[in-house]
């Protein structure tokens, strides 16, 4: 996709939605119209399923399909990479500058290109399963010298297996959700027998990006590390809410459980490996080397700058606290996917694969509380006034990404949410 | 429900699916039809859609509900256990030896009642999340030996939470579902620094029964203790297929992933609460007193006799291994439920919350064969003929459930699947 690449859609510079993005989402045009597909392009959403009904998705793979006249993606999702290029290629001319078919009709225009301001985002699929590796070698060696010890922060399988758990599907939710602070049991205070039940004292967010997948493999069979770009619809950035205190108590043997399954946001517009490859980059070279089933022809991965801040209840600003990138991951999402796949587990069009928290190298860029604090032994200092060792009540986190192109940008939006008092005792 | 109440249907002395008894299921009437719900009784399977069509679901709940014309219970599990009473008692009514409405109409009686022998059955639910506990004492008082010692056996919070985790919802198939050996990473061999990557070597069952959850409740509310029957729709026979070397090697720190995901088998027919009445017993007393938001005012569980068997490749009798029951576990599937709820997460209709693996005291209700060599210290024989200490190719497990009532049983039909070779190398 040419940098040069213009639509008559107003796009103001620096737009994180240019036309080099079009990343997929699903909106609902006013608050009581059914949700349905599209794409964001400047501060506008395109109806997808207005241009199918007009029949403007020609191409041999959509021209037939209602999957843009449904409530979620998973249909599109399910049609696999070749429909998902057919659909940006003929979104892409569409909208371009010098394409009238939809600039120069002002009622298909009006019909089909909404102000972004004025749609609600919904899920953007039905998630049937979530999984959550933890594939980020400083967050992985930062938890483990905080709870064990800096010799022994590292499982001895860590170098060898993209560690993963599955996540609570119900309980991820679209940007914008309050999050309602969790109670839960914790460990029996010093000196007690018996554990307390009461509102976490020590929440958190972990900082992820996700995978949608697609069109998914059947139970019994496995997806190779250098098939696994044709199993993935796009990205989307994730907030992975943790209670640490519930988490520590419950997380032997089994792992992590109600510490985690009260809520987890997800960034409203999916951005696909096509708007993504001009930020293809090296990922970290593995050693020891992966085993075979883990070693990729080509490594690679993105280069997505991601960002943390914190606006506390009534502060008008917001306060960044992280830098990170998701380029920094040790375990590639091909090698997460194969992994996911190679005993057979079979994988649904929609389900959602997360990264584990996306730490980087400086304190600057740890994707969590819980590292940034040092399991609360340090104050971190927001720049618009306060201080953190967890999340207060009040408190919105507000995430973002944006990869800079030559001449463009390509954005996630944002994934944010507010904390809400936990319920009464 | 009397035990003097009979059908019209024929149903044979011994039987586990007397009028007493009516589980939901989905089937297909032929390979090529349409899944839809359906009860068995006898040898029968009584087809809803049809009685639903001809407007003999004439109470107050369902006389308008499509629920029955669903290819998936989750719409009638949605409505709740008002809704499954009326059901219950309108089939009761209608199969009932003297009325006449469906033994007299020999049109509608034929399509209605069909041959158990022709019928596939297909899963009763699209399953959003499913999770499994760990909630016998037995089997976690044994497991914790087997991997540290009989000092440390128990974690130490195992006797105030009702440990789970997230399970894998895609992989949960329906009995009969041939599973595929999974392949997998393992321990570096003695002496070596290399993981492998390999059939899994230590194929085993496990044990279990779960509820579908129904009609559930909104992220951030919670469901306490004396509630949750009213969120139970009823049981399953579940096999909670592991590997036991993948599962070895990767669960420190987050659990159980691979070596559990291949697959998941579950028995068709959902026995409801009302028809597990007359099993009512007493459960576990708990020491230390579990916390508040766990005790419950009445407390109670069933007495549901399980039994597995084995047949080999080519072996006509199934050997049975293994005699225990429902009403060991420790954690009542109603603090199971308020548990997983407690921090807010919210249960969609069609979720499963599976027991975990349900030993007994004595070594002959050890539900895993993990626990019954004693991993793999011990040799298992089985009755007729072979000898196990893990699973073989071609190996068939069989789990079964009765209830023997006055004058009846209540049975879950089987839980079977037979283990494939795993893919080649």
């Amino acid at each position: 996709m040419a940098s040069s690449m213009k639509s008559f859609v107003d796009v103001a510079p620096g737009s994180q939605f240019p036309i080099q993005n079009l990343p997929f989402g699903v909106f609902r045009p006013s608050s009581g119209a059914t949700p349905r597909p599209g794409v964001a392009i400047g501060d506008s959403v395109v109806d997808l399923s207005v241009l199918s009904d007009a029949g403007l998705f020609s191409g041999p793979l959509l021209s037939n399909s209602t999957c843009f006249s449904q409530t979620s993606l998973n249909a599109f999702m399910a049609l696999g990479r070749p429909a998902w290029k057919e659909a940006r290629v003929t979104l892409q001319k569409l909208l371009s500058a010098d394409e009238p078919t939809l600039r120069d009709n002002d009622e298909l225009r009006s019909k089909a290109i909404i102000p972004m301001s004025k749609v609600k985002m919904e899920m953007p699929a039905v998630i049937g399963d979530y999984t959550d590796f933890f594939s980020s070698k400083e967050h992985a060696t930062n938890t483990g010298t905080i709870f064990r010890s800096k010799e022994l922060a590292l499982p001895a399988n860590w170098l060898h297996v993209p560690i993963g758990y599955h996540g609570r599907a119900s309980s991820v939710v679209i940007s914008g959700t309050d999050i309602r602070r969790p109670r839960g049991q914790t460990a029996p205070p010093d000196g007690k027998k018996s554990p307390e039940f009461k509102p976490s004292a020590v929440l958190d967010f972990e900082l992820e990006m996700a995978v949608f997948a697609g069109p998914g493999n059947e139970l019994g069979t496995t997806v190779s590390v250098d098939d696994a770009p044709n199993h993935i619809f796009g990205f989307v950035i994730m907030n992975d809410w943790s209670a640490r205190d519930i988490q520590k108590w419950e997380y032997v043997p089994l792992g992590p459980f109600l510490g985690k399954s009260f809520g987890t946001t997800i960034s409203p517009w999916i951005v696909t490996l096509e708007a993504l490859e001009p930020f293809i980059c090296d990922a970290p070279v593995q050693d020891p080397p992966a085993l075979p089933y883990l070693t990729e022809k080509k490594r690679f991965t993105y280069d997505i700058p991601l960002q943390v801040a914190i606006s506390p209840e009534g502060e008008s600003k917001a306060s960044v606290i992280c830098n990170s990138n998701f380029k920094y991951l040790y375990w590639t999402v091909c090698q997460q996917l194969a992994h996911h796949t190679s005993n057979g587990c079979n994988l649904n069009p929609g389900d959602l694969l997360a990264s584990g928290t996306i730490s980087g190298p400086d304190s600057g860029s740890m994707g969590s509380l819980l590292e940034q604090s040092w399991a609360g032994s340090k104050e971190i200092k927001l720049e618009h006034g306060g201080i953190r060792k967890f999340l207060k009540d009040g408190d919105k986190v507000i995430m973002t990404a944006v990869c800079q192109g030559d001449g463009f940008c390509v954005g996630f939006g944002e994934c944010s949410g507010k904390i809400l008092p936990a319920l009464p005792m």
